[in-house]
Order: C-alpha cells, then sequence, then structure tokens
C-alpha cells in the first residue's frame, strides 16, 4: 500500500516548528507493517494544498494529513479536501455537542468559529477527539477515488496520537500486509565504502531484503527490513561470521552501551585520561543509565599541570615525550589506571588544533590511544584530519572501539 | 522566489531518521529574506524521484535537494538529475584529485565506488566539499528550464552546512531581496516565557523588527531581523540595557566562549570536577579552539574512588556528607582547584537516575553547582527532573553561565 504524508502549516517551512508527528506515525505504520513512500510539508496556502491533494490522490491509497483542523482562519483542510472531493459538508450533532461540552466543562463560552469544526464531508466519518475540539476525519473510498483513503488528524501531537491509537490504527489493521522487521547492525571503525564492497556479496545472497547503510563518525550502521524474520536471522548469521569483532552489536544498543555491558559481564571497571577527546569518552559513557557500575570516572588532562596532578606524569617525562606521543599515552593509561585502582585504563592524546604542527611529530589530526588492563598495554596511532570537533569526538569513538574490541 | 526542499534517503522515512537539514536551511534561507514554499522527504526510488524531480521543475525556481551523493549503490541524486534534464556526466580532474588525495592522505586505498562522485553533469557546477569525498552541485538554467536552479548537497549535516554557507549563499545573495541584518542575543539560564514577558514591551517597542525567541537547555535566544541595522542598534541598546548580567553575549558566541574569553581577558585558569554532568563541561569548552589556555583539565568524579583519588576528599567525608549534597560539591571545587593549582575550581554533583531517591536528600532532577575562586566559594541548588540526557546537559550549562556570572 502505498502511503503518504502530508504536514500542513507554514510554520513547518519556518525554523519555528519541525514535522515530528510523521516520524511518530512512521514508527505505528511500521508495527503494522506499512510505511511511508513520500512526506511534504506545506504552508497554508490553498493552491499549493490543493494541487498537492490532487497529485496524492493519484499516486497514493493512504493520505494521512496533519494539521489545519483547528477553528482559526487559517485552519482549512476539511473543507478544500471537500472541494476537491465535491463532497457538501454536513454538521454532526454528536460532533457539535461534544464540543459545547468541551467549553462548558472549562466554564468557557464556546466561541461560533469553533462550530465550524462539526462539519464533517458527506461520506466521511468524524474522528472524535477526546482532549480537544478538532475532530478527525476517516473516509474511506470518497467518490471518484476507489482505492483510495484519507486520514486528517489535528496537528497537537498529544491529541493526534490518542486518536491514532484509538481509533485510525484499529480501522487500518484489517488493511494492513504483514508486519516488517528490522535487522540493525553496528559496525566499529570501518570505512562507509569499505564496508559495502566487504558485504556486497552478502547484500547480493540476501538480495530479498531491503538494505542501507548509514555511514557516522567512526561508526557504520547497517540495516535491513523484510516481512520474513526468518530470512532476516539467515542474513544475521552470515553478517555476523563476515564482519567478526568489527561488529559493534546487533540490534537497537551503542558503542557505550555494549562496552558497559561488556564490562558489567566480566566484573571490570574503567578509567579515563583524555587529552584529545577533552571529555567526550565520559560523556558518551555516562549518558547510559547505571553506567557508574563499571565507569569509575577519568581525568580530562588538558594541561601539564593535570597531566601531572591527575595521572602521575613528571613534567621531566613530559619534556621528554611531548604531550602528544605513544609513550606519553601509555603512561597516562597507566597511571589513570592506578589511581582509580581501575581493571582498565584508556587515554587519549592528539593535536585537534588551533596549531597545525605540520613537520612535528603530531600533525593536526593525529592521536594515539592507549589501553592498560589486566594482560598488559597496547597503544594505537591514528591520522584523521578534518573539523575540529569531528577530530574530537572520532577520537573518543575510536577509543571506545579500541576498548570494546580488546574486551570481546 | 519559490523555492522547494526535497531530502532523499529511505531513512528519513522511517523512524531512523529526522530531516533537520532543511530546517537549518530554512533558517539560512530567513536570512536573505527567503522562505520555503514545500518540502518533500522520499525515499531511494527511482520512479518516485524522477516524478518529484518533474514536478518541482514544473512549480518551482530553487530546488534544494539534500541527500543522496554518496559512493554507495543506494545513492543516485546526481545521476537521476542528469536523466531528468537529459545531460551527460562528465568527470571533473579537480574534484577527482581531491577525492584520491582525501584517501591519500588517510593511508587508506580508494574505492573504485568513490570515482563516480567526481561526475558532474555537463552545465552544472561541482561544489568541491572541504570535509568529505561527496561533492555538491549547482546548476542554474539547465537546458528546457531557463528559470531554474538546482542545488545538490550532500546529506551530512556539517559537510552541508560548511558548503552553504561557503558556496550556496554567496550565489544566492545575488538573486535575494534585500540583504536582512540580524541581532541575536544568547540569554542565561532564565526561561523562555519568563524572557518573553520579561521583554514584551521592548519588542513592543521595536515591532517593526521580526523577533523569534528560540528556548535551549539551560539558554534561550533572541533574534531580531530587519533590512535597517540602525533599528537592530537601538534595539540591542535597549535589550542589553534590560538583560543586564543575564545576557551571555551578543552576536554569534557560545556560552563556553565567553567563559574563556573573560577568563583569557584576567589571564585566569580554571579547573573541573564533574559529578552528574559526566565530562560535558570539559566537552563544551575544548570543543573552542584554544581553550587549553585557561583550562587547565579536570576530574570526572563519578564514583567515591573517583573523588578521593583525583579531589581528594575522603571516605569518611563523604559517607557523612553523601554524594550529593552542597558540602560534597563545595569539597570538589576546592579539592580540584588545589590539585591543578587554578584560579577557579567548578563542580557539579546531582542525580540524572536511574535510581530516584524519592524521600531522600536528592531527588531526580537536583543537581548542586559549586564555584571556589579567589574571592571564596558560592554553591547553588537546583532542581529540574526530566530526561537522562537533558538533566546532564542542563546541569553543565547551568554550572557555566553560574561560573560566567561571577567572572562577568
Amino acid at each position: 500500500m502505498r502511503i503518504e504524508a502530508i504536514a500542513i502549516g507554514t510554520e513547518l517551512l519556518t525554523t519555528g516548528r519541525v514535522d515530528t508527528n510523521s516520524v511518530w506515525i512512521a514508527q505505528r505504520l511500521a508495527g503494522l507493517g506499512l510505511g511511508f513512500h513520500r512526506k511534504s510539508v506545506v504552508g497554508d496556502d490553498r493552491e499549493d494544498l490543493r494541487s498537492l491533494f490532487l497529485e496524492a490522490l493519484d499516486r497514493s491509497e493512504l493520505i494521512i494529513c496533519t494539521g489545519g483542523l483547528g477553528p482559526t482562519f487559517d485552519d482549512f483542510t476539511k473543507e478544500l479536501w471537500a472541494e476537491v472531493l465535491n463532497a457538501p459538508l454536513v454538521e454532526d450533532p454528536v460532533i457539535r455537542s461534544t464540543i459545547e461540552v468541551f467549553f462548558q466543562s472549562r466554564n468557557r463560552p464556546c466561541p461560533p468559529s469553533n462550530f465550524k469544526q462539526a462539519l464533517v464531508p458527506m461520506g466521511a466519518d468524524a474522528l472524535p477527539n477526546p482532549i480537544g475540539t478538532a475532530p478527525g476525519i476517516f473516509w474511506e473510498s470518497p467518490q471518484g477515488f476507489p482505492h483510495a483513503r484519507i486520514v486528517l488528524l489535528p496537528g497537537v501531537s498529544r491529541e493526534l496520537k490518542r486518536m491514532w491509537e484509538d481509533q485510525v490504527e484499529p480501522r487500518l489493521r484489517s488493511l494492513a500486509g504483514r508486519p516488517t522487521h528490522t535487522l540493525r547492525m553496528l559496525v566499529g571503525a570501518v570505512g562507509e565504502s569499505a564496508l559495502e564492497q566487504r558485504t556486497a556479496y552478502l547484500r547480493e545472497k540476501h538480495g530479498h531484503l531491503d538494505w542501507t547503510i548509514l555511514a557516522g563518525l567512526g561508526l557504520v550502521e547497517l540495516v535491513a527490513r523484510s516481512a520474513d524474520p526468518a530470512a532476516l536471522d539467515a542474513a544475521r548469521l552470515d553478517f555476523e561470521a563476515e564482519l567478526g569483532l568489527d561488529r559493534v552489536c546487533t540490534g537497537s544498543g551503542s558503542l557505550e552501551q555494549t562496552v558497559l555491558e561488556l564490562l558489567n559481564v566480566r566484573g571490570e571497571t574503567l578509567a579515563l585520561a583524555e587529552s584529545m577527546s577533552g571529555g567526550r569518552i565520559a560523556a558518551l559513557l555516562t549518558g547510559v543509565p547505571g553506567s557508574s557500575e563499571a565507569f569509575l570516572g577519568g581525568a580530562v588532562v588538558y594541561s601539564a599541570r593535570a597531566k601531572a596532578a591527575l595521572a602521575g606524569l613528571s613534567t621531566a617525562f613530559l619534556t621528554e615525550h611531548g604531550t602528544v606521543s605513544e609513550l606519553t599515552t601509555h603512561a597516562l593509561a597507566e597511571g589513570i589506571r592506578a589511581r582509580l585502582g581501575a581493571d582498565w585504563g584508556l587515554s587519549i592524546t592528539g593535536n585537534a588544533g588551533p596549531t597545525e604542527d605540520k613537520d612535528g611529530p603530531a600533525p593536526l589530526g593525529t592521536f594515539f590511544m592507549a589501553l592498560t588492563g589486566p594482560d598488559g598495554t597496547a597503544c594505537q596511532a591514528n591520522f584523521f584530519p578534518g573539523e575540529r570537533a569531528d577530530m574530537q569526538t572520532r577520537s573518543a569513538i575510536y577509543a571506545l572501539d579500541f576498548l570494546r574490541r580488546r574486551l570481546a
């Protein structure tokens, strides 16, 4: 079934508001095995709307319109649909009395403009609004368009959600196909196009699935959709075998959740010494509820003084080995691990600018990460020049992934 | 000028991602006195896209397409536009060598699929991508559509923003109406509606300006637009007088930049002890180039062990005063200041869950921030229950604003 969302309101075209209703509806549709093939946002302009309604009738079987059902002059979604479909508007006495009760119960007079909300296009059903005054509309097979279904809902999210769950979803359930299942895999520290090449043979083998590859900074998400859970499971096994340790997790998890789970399973703890990443690893880990079980804390060692006072590095050592080097990173990981009595010490140093250090030992974009644990210390050098924020975030992701690979 | 946004990507139709690029572009267009009349989101489906491209050519003078410029099989925005407009694709040698250099500088082999990104439709201009491999396209008056302009940009937000500012906006400026000037003021730790009420008389006085109030977590942005710079300047003076110390900055600055500038002017340094905010203050500060001048570093004290080892709090002290309390926060600020020999010590403790502590001394949403400096120590308690991420971010913003007010 081809389904289309139309969000109506000039405020959705400016910076004031984002259309989040259609994102919520997409989630509910997925639960029915359905999904949007198009979404549009248009302002309160009769001509723009009229042409969009006609196009939508032509190409879609289910049209979900949100907004423009209020009592004011710039609300005319229902009236325009009635005009486009040549249907007269008729007052629904039940809706009218619901509106009267709504105002009476709040001890407010009912403005006459609100009664236009009780009008329903002939042939359509009104959907009562239990928490507002704007009723919705469910219109099946309007004259001339036997395969179309039109749903009109208010733009106010809590009203829309309540009406969708109670009234729209039950009507759609009978139309829905088989529910869609999703397979998601998070892959660590591998480029998007490298991952694509490497898994091309598997996507071909499982070509009946619907594939998407989404790149982030240092992480790639691989998503497959299908109505057939057994087909997804077969793909999952193949990808897990191909990706091996590169796979962070399958399902809805994140890198930081995975790292914390691995630590919790082993009953081990972590301490950090962050220079280049400036607290970003700590922020990622502490974003996970319950992270304090395995994450003891860390130091943001943004100066020689902090490297000395919080991780025990002497000025002489720093002078000899520099602030960005393998040995310094090493010493930071060991220093913070000892200070906090943690099982693992993880550290980062690097150059995210503003100094270029072009011919020096650490040009812009260089970073070292070191990990020390029960079985010794490892260090890795990386080079990814770019925007300051990207370099800082990437260094944090890479270091977490470095730890994950060691724990897994 | 009729302007239309088209966001391309199946992931934008499901629950995975929301199209926020068009919201950002709408803001930039407003600065040029322009705005969208329609926005669409479509999946990676050739037929859906082809029909939308043709409709858009028919009704719009400027079409801004985002996404689908990557190297993978499901990226074909550029190829499809070339097909719709009957333009052959030609390799741009400059773009090709940029892509080669991008991979060489990272010591990675360039996958052959990336070279399709160097193809440009004949008659269109390539827009180099300084921080990624997908170049954009600016296509003015393609054959058969003399009034159309088509802009293709990558879907990755940071690449899109950079290319928009540096390359697209200068080209659009000549098409735009009168340039709009902007007055922006950042206001700290004041509620949006309180600020709206408090400044209503001034917005009325300067009612010929176009006003927007944008609320963030713990910060409010006040924006006025006008073609008349003198009118904006008069409003600026009135607002600066009314807001006093509540104003963080005027212009494009951020709270963290303002704090670092104030420290630099005084030649003073800062050390942090973060518990509830888990490294978020450090991450904000280190995001500013040159921050290491004033920011010495800090401790993320997410356990009793870290509070002891990094900020010198004894187990006995913590047992007596608890992990979330005024006295503990106090001691953390003083401890970290002494350890790093900083002029200022700033600390946060609080409860961001998952434990509720409903009847205890620190129910969910409570946080304490303490600041110690050359002229003594101050502490403040706050209570903002909400989502975990919001509570953590808000605590970081409030603490930075607490420091700013003391420095200003």
